[in-house]
């Protein structure tokens, strides 16, 4: 009844992760939100560092990493441990009542192992479902969510999820009881028409603009994976998503890109 | 207005935690327990292999532990990563909604840096405060707290605590609004007359009956932090506290020791 409250889903990669400076500085802006947020980090260099000073050999198949039980331990406890608590501890600092998560606590978010015909990724989870009633009962208890990207599979193992599919996951869910604004914050200003020029930002976009980009080859590959994400979340609900350098959310004129439908 | 409602709060040892048939076992007990209940988890050896495996030489100041920055950063990510998170994605698959936790998230137990006289412990906590109606609100929820030994000071420092305090201060502050049960679960059957002896459980322990096996020396080292801080949690309001063996949750006719004031 009435009009639907707003949440802001933020995600951030290794490019923050890594960079503590950057860390700080973006963590005093998010904690400068008004309203419902929920943050979601990726996994930065420090997961392959300590792979590496421990001894294991990245397991790579067909160019793609697979994650084999030595290296899921690795990911689980840079990921849920180190970053994780790191950051929620940052944000406590800042006076935000930040919870760190795993998708397997609160069973908040559940994944199905991949099973590929052909490449077996090891402990890989596509998003399943998202335990939105448990998500809006902290959110409401005034909580600031804070996901890693790991989740589980109900039956007692973790598995390791790319962080933008737990962003538009997260985001897709929350669009059923919340109007979703989604972040991606990135080391580039946003989705440019070329990428060696950071001052090319595309403002706007939508469907019609996307199409005719890919045809004209002016978006290539890296970006159509993501952007072919933003279009599904949009099609499933999600109000508006932005792509641009995290100082977009300290300021409403920065520049980055406005994707809608 | 009525009677209170009751909390069990559960701690295990790094002896169960390094045995996976022994985890497991407890945590099928634990998932049975009715009513709401809390889990607080030591480390074990993997933090002491981890830190071997990556190069880090234990700091000992007067045979007691440092916990200098390398060694904290492996104690946050081996116990609120890798154990917390396997251990919730293993009362997930037994239909517990566990939601792990260190002291950071939520701020749900802050802690002062030990600031001793004459040994510099480094990255250590003592609990200052307990998020009490944080805790009320979760388990309300029908969420099952599982708590690693980390706690942080609300300035952004993650701190090493340890894992007894821990279960003896969330029962002190949730005797505040619950009647509570703490239960330490270790390797033997309870507080044993004769220490070489299974058989000579202690069943039931007063404060008199305490301080006669001090004098006569039936009692000593290691039991003794160990009960003064029983006897402290039940003189500021816990319940009743039980020692021994993890089967201990599975049976009430199981033997154990019982200490009340």
């Amino acid at each position: 009844m009435g009009n639907k409250k707003s949440v802001i889903v933020i995600k951030i990669g290794g490019n923050i992760i890594d960079d503590p400076k950057e860390l700080q500085q973006f963590l005093t802006y998010f904690s400068k939100i008004e309203g419902y947020k929920i943050l979601v980090h990726g996994g930065g260099k420090s997961a392959t560092k300590m792979a590496q000073s421990i001894g294991l050999v990245p397991q790579m198949i067909d160019g793609r990493r697979i994650t084999d039980a030595p290296m899921l331990d690795v990911v689980v406890m840079i990921y849920a441990g180190q970053i994780n608590k790191n950051i929620v501890a940052q944000l406590q600092a800042h006076n935000t009542n930040a919870m760190g998560f795993s998708g397997a606590d609160g069973n908040l978010i559940q994944s199905d192992k991949r099973n590929h015909p052909t490449i077996d990724y090891g402990f890989v989870g596509d998003v399943k479902s998202v335990n939105t009633p448990l998500l809006e009962t902290l959110l409401s208890s005034r909580i600031v969510p804070v996901f890693c990207a790991i989740t589980h599979d109900k039956n007692g193992q973790l598995l390791n999820t790319n962080a933008d599919t737990i962003a538009s996951e997260l985001a897709i869910a929350l669009s059923e009881v919340f109007e979703v604004t989604l972040n991606y914050c990135f080391e580039k200003p946003g989705v440019l028409f070329d990428s060696e020029d950071n001052s090319s930002v595309i403002l706007n976009m939508n469907a019609e603009l996307y199409s005719k980009l890919k045809v004209e080859k002016a978006i290539h590959s890296g970006m159509i994976p993501k952007l072919d994400n933003c279009f599904n979340s949009l099609s499933k609900g999600v109000q508006k998503i932005r792509i641009g350098h995290h100082s977009m959310l300290q300021n409403d004129d920065t520049i980055c890109t406005t994707i809608q439908l």
